[in-house]
This record gives C-alpha cells, structure tokens and sequence, in this order.
C-alpha cells in the first residue's frame, strides 16, 4: 500500500467528467492554472491529478509544453504511476499476445490501447524496438528499459525515437542502441511463415503487424485468381496472397529496396515464380498497368496515410478517391477491392462512400463483405477515437 | 439486346440522386403519383423506374401498399428484371460463397447486399430455405424455384415465408415444401466441423451462419480458458471454443431443446466432457453464477434482437447494458468479453460505450481488441446501412 505523495495537478469544474467516463488525456485548458499553474511543472513530472474538489483521479504525468498537458496512467492509488506500475502494464500487455501469436512477433505495447501513454513497442523475437513520444515516458527511460529487460528479456534494443510527434512534447528526436547490437534487418514471423525487412535507423522501416490479422483473412478472396499488391512495401500482402493460393501477385512499390525483399520473402517462402514486382509511383504504375489492358481478380491498395494533419483533409481525401478508381478499374468481372486506409482523419464511411462512388462511376455494384480494423496486438482505447486509425474494406464489384 | 416494355414509375424532380448514388429503394413519397399513380399498379408488377425528365434509371418491382413502393433490381437496360435476371444474380452470389467456403454451407442470398431485394436463401448441402419478404420477389416464385432448381439443383427446398415484414408488403405468411423433403434437422459444416440443428417449420430455426466468420476469430482469446457462452442456442460459439482449445465451456440457454443440441454437437466433436449447459433466463443464470463466485476468462454474449423496432430502443438499450455488465462481472482478471448485437438499431459505438461503461462502473479498463460483422455470405450494401446489422466487440477488461 504506497500512497506516494506526488504533486497535485488539479481540474476545473467539470473537467473531470471525461476522465471518469475513461480518457486517459488532459488538455491545457481544463487545468485550474490558478490553484495549479502549469509552469509550476517541469516536463514529464509525475502528478496527482485531482478533480475541481480535490478528489483525486489518479497519477499520470505532465508536460506544461504540450496541448494535451498531462494523461493518467493509474486510477488506483495503490498503484501509482512509476516503475513498478511500468512492470504491471508490460506484464498485462505480453499475456494478451502471447495468447493471441504463437511466436514472438507482435506489437507489444501500444501506447493508450496498453494503458501506456507515450509509448510504443514493437518485438522483433529478442530484439525490441522501442518509441517515446512523451516527456513523461522520456522521463522514466531507464526504468523502462529496465522493465522491458525483466518482462522480455531482450537481446537487443533500438530507441527509435525520431518521429515528428515528439516535437508536439517538446522533446528532440534521436535514434540510439539501448541494449545490444539490433541487427539491420529483421526476422518476422507471420502465420507460421517467415519474412525479413529491413530496420534502418535512418526512416520508418520494420514490419506492420497492425494488418497482419487483415492479411489472415485474404484466403477466400485471392484463391486461383491474379492479384495486385499496390504500396507493396517489402510484399506482406503479396506473398501472402500467393501463399494463401493466388496464381500470380505483382507487387507495386516506389522503392527499390523494398522489391529487393520482396523478391527474398517470395523465395523464401517458395513462391518466387508467382510474385512479381513493378517499381514506380503508384498512380503512374495504376494508369500503365490500364492502358496495357491488364486485369487482376484481387486489387489490395494500402498506401501510406495521405491524410497526415487536419490540413491534408481535402486533398488526402482526394488522393484516397482516385487511387480507389483506379484500383477499381483494373478488376476483372466480379473482382474484389482490399482498400486500406491507416489515415485516422479518414472515416470508415468516407471510404465505403468512395469505393461505392468509384463503383457508381464505372456503372459497377459495390458488395461490402467485411471489415478489417488494426490486429489485436494494436487495441484500441474506447474512449479515446485516435487510438482506433487502421480501416480496411473488403469489397467486391459485380454487375 | 431486350428492349422490354414495362410500365413506367416515374419519380419526382431530384428524387433519382438516390437511385443514382446507389440506394436500391423508392419510398412512396418520391413517386410522381400525377403522372404514374401508385394505383394503378398491382403489388409486385415489375416496372421501368424514370427520373422526372424521363430517362430510365433501370427496372424493377413496386407495391403500392408500401412505404418503399419499388426496389430496383437492374440499372442495365439489357438485363431487365425478371427471370433471366434472376439466374444471373444466383450465378454472381454463389461465386462468392464457393470462392469464400470449402463446402455448400452458407446464406446463399441476402437480399439488398446480392442485388436481390426481397429473397434470403440459406443452403444446408442440398436443402434449401427460402425467405421472400416482398410482393415483387413473390411474384417471381416460380421463376425463382427455377433457377434455383437450374444454379445449384437443390434435392429439397423450404419456403419459410412466415416472417412479420412480410405484412408490410401485405403478404400473407406461410411454410410450405417447394420441393423434395426437407428434413426436420439439418446438418451444417462449419470451419470443417459438423454440427446438426433443427428445422422447424414453426418458428426462427436454422443455423446463425451470420456469426460464423467471427467464430473464426475464437483461438486467441478462449485458448486454455473457462468460457461462457450466454444465449447459446445449440451451442455454436461454445462448442468451437471447446474445439479452439477452452479447457471448459458452458452455455447457457432459455429453450431445453436448444441445450439438447448442445450436447449432440459438442459430443459429435468429441469435446462432450469440456461443454456442460445450464438452463435458464440468462439474467438470471449470470445472477446465479455471480453470486455462486463463478469466474470465467471468456464471456460471450449473443443474444437476440433486443431493439427490434424504433420503440424497443429505450429498453432495448437498457437490456444490452444491464447484459453486458453482468458479463463483465463475470470475468477473471485480463479476460475477454465478447459481446454481439444483431439489432440495426443499436449503433456499434453505442455497443462499445455501453461496454466501457460497464468497465468504469466496476472500476475496470476496457481494451478493444478487433469488430466484428457478419459473415462474407452476407454480404452490406454500401448505400443502405440496414444491411449491415451484426455487431461484435471483442475487448478485454484489465486492472
């Protein structure tokens, strides 16, 4: 029974109300600045916050810099925010994978979805990649890793902490080996099969596990049929759908290296004569591929998020709607559109709207036959929409 | 290249967007009744659909008795509606469903979602059920047994025309043999096992093929674990979390006979010692268990149409939030609640919010973990939201 006395972060009337129902977040100006001013903290403090009455909420952590200037880690003062609580949440996170993946291959902690604000964990078997967005998890750095060392065991850990969010905390970005020697290419494993990408420090490579249950579900529409595999990246969609039946997949990506891994996991995986690549723009490969009369009877689209900021809304959404046409327009009778969309300020019926639009413009029928969210090991926060950002929609065009 | 002469229904300015856009429906309002009263056409005649200039938006069926007075069945001038059309869309839904299954166990039709507004089809092997819920369908019957008869040469075929819609169309509601003998029970494969289930002309029996790609999902969350199955009817969801690993499943259901099932099912599969059952209310059996300190690490809850009209929603709502609270009391630490609805009235936010407030009540976190929709053989029609109507939230309660 701890009851560590941790400085009070107190909200104004009301403000408590979100909490309560489940957020984990605090803005600015819910904060009663005059009893608690915010410049009174340092970033990533640790804090008790408390209602307008003094009636505490929880612990969580701080930073004054930020709009959302502090989230809530423990609703239960037993178990404060700290480095044991750190242990507890990275116990509870591995016990949901190891149920759910039958090798060590996973995100293992997914920020909010994990009740782990500020941080992301992706394991590669024993080498983890780590990311810190927050003030507050930068804070406990070597706590955390002293926990990830206790729960995983870890052979190795890279700090990939270069992404531009952590500007939004004030925070520089960096990337830096925290444990061992991260190799610079890694080994997945994803339904029994093995992959390899590559883990450069310099930009966003690894694996996506967020659409690996989606892949799982590929089987009973790519069987026997020609597949295209547009935004291939290093071809976990392809070559699984030439592993899950498909006569032939071709693979779109505007990066070489990505192709080179392609062509490797195909072989690999002993489906090299199947899988075929294609570098270039997606757009210009999409209009080449039409003018040459190509089909396919399965077209996956799952591109990079176009709408990154509140900004990019109209031209995002724009982007999303020619790139379904197209997609559209390359399926042979009968044929099924996977399109994906990792954008969170793209709504799940925004999408459908513009399948069934690109399929009213081709005097098509549009058939919605499932839905895909990000896998398991990604889960969402209900209370928090942002934590919820991966659509794909199975559809098929008929007549 | 037909040119068939039908009637002319003829829509009111701007009322074709819709249509256009890629809604199937005309509502009564819409019509231009001076130019094409409603009257003269008898329930279920087949008519050209015209927009107020006169061009042809396609063909299909009106009945002047009810609110959505036509259905549009084809856009192509070609293919107008009727029997021909008919075999075609057979033709097109069963690509599917032998592209998407291993063996002829699936809804074959669903209405709006394959083109075919007014006909659900579920095939048991070569038996048949058939439900016809329009004038414009049932006007069609003997075209319809024909193609039936000609696309996948049914041995026995059962009309289950007895559902209540049926009365908005002013039809009346019978059971009768179409042909060969339907047997009283059936038998279904799912996921390569068999299970049986009755079929009683009398009342809503079958198989929930709508649930079954969800039941898919079972393995990482039942593995090892003592599961509840509420509203179970003959067991499909506990017996294949028996068969996904659960070292103990119980279902619970009102109706004996359905519990009956249970325990031929969960024999049959050679997991009778690991499946028991428990008659009774299901409030009451959670009450009862509750109170008895019973601990679970899955519960399922998938229970009837709670909302079934507009007015059912206030209590409708309650139910579903009383339900899923008393399944998540129900839970051992970090399980998995796995909870349905199949009312179209009650959203899938509404659904997840109820669920987290039922975590926030006992002091608990609520974790997402995937969604669930019906099966692909029933596939959504992008335009008409009532077509998407199974919800399933698989989420996970924690400390």
């Amino acid at each position: 029974m701890t009851d560590t006395v941790l400085p009070v972060l107190r909200l104004k009337k009301g403000e408590d109300r979100r909490l309560r129902a489940g957020h984990l977040w605090v803005f600015s100006n819910e904060v009663d600045v005059k009893r608690t001013p915010l410049d009174a903290f340092a970033p990533g403090d640790a804090v008790s916050i408390e209602d307008a009455q003094g009636h505490a909420l929880g612990t969580g952590y701080v930073n004054p810099r930020s709009l959302i200037c502090a989230r809530l880690l423990s609703r239960d003062r037993r178990y404060p925010w700290g480095p044991s609580l750190l242990v507890h949440r990275l116990k509870v996170a591995l016990s949901l994978r190891e149920k759910r993946y039958a090798s060590p291959y996973y995100r293992l902690v997914h920020g909010e979805g994990d009740g782990l604000p500020g941080l992301v964990v992706d394991r590669y078997g024993d080498v983890l990649v780590v990311q810190v967005t927050t003030a507050g998890m930068e804070r406990e750095l070597e706590a955390l890793l002293a926990a990830l060392e206790k729960v995983v065991k870890p052979a190795a850990v890279l700090l990939r902490n270069d992404t531009a969010i952590r500007e939004l905390e004030g925070l520089e970005r960096y990337v830096r080996v925290a444990l061992g020697e991260p190799p610079t290419e890694i080994e997945v494993e994803e339904a029994g099969r093995r992959f390899v990408a590559p883990l450069d420090a310099g930009q966003k490579t690894g694996w996506f596990y967020d659409q690996r249950d989606n892949r799982d579900r590929l089987a009973g529409f790519v069987t026997g049929g020609r597949v295209l595999d547009v935004f291939s990246y290093v071809g976990a969609w392809g070559v699984r759908a030439a592993l899950a039946g498909a006569r032939e997949a071709v693979c779109v990506d505007q990066s070489q290296t990505a192709l080179d891994y392609v062509a490797r996991n195909a072989q690999a995986n002993g489906v090299g004569e199947r899988v075929g690549v294609r570098q270039g723009d997606a757009f210009e490969v999409l209009r080449e591929l039409r003018e040459a009369g190509e089909r396919f009877d399965a077209v996956i689209l799952d591109p990079p998020a176009f709408i990154k900021r509140r900004k990019d809304q109209r031209a995002g959404e724009q982007a999303y709607r020619r790139l379904n046409q197209a997609g559209m327009q390359l399926l042979e009778r009968d044929g099924f559109l996977i399109s994906c969309s990792c954008s969170y300020h793209l709504p799940r019926d925004t999408l459908v709207a513009q399948m069934q639009q690109a399929a009213r413009h081709l005097d098509r029928e549009l058939q919605v036959l499932a839905h895909g969210y990000q896998s398991v090991d990604h889960p969402m926060h209900p209370a928090i929409p942002e934590t919820a950002y991966l659509k794909v929609v199975y559809g098929r065009v008929h007549r």
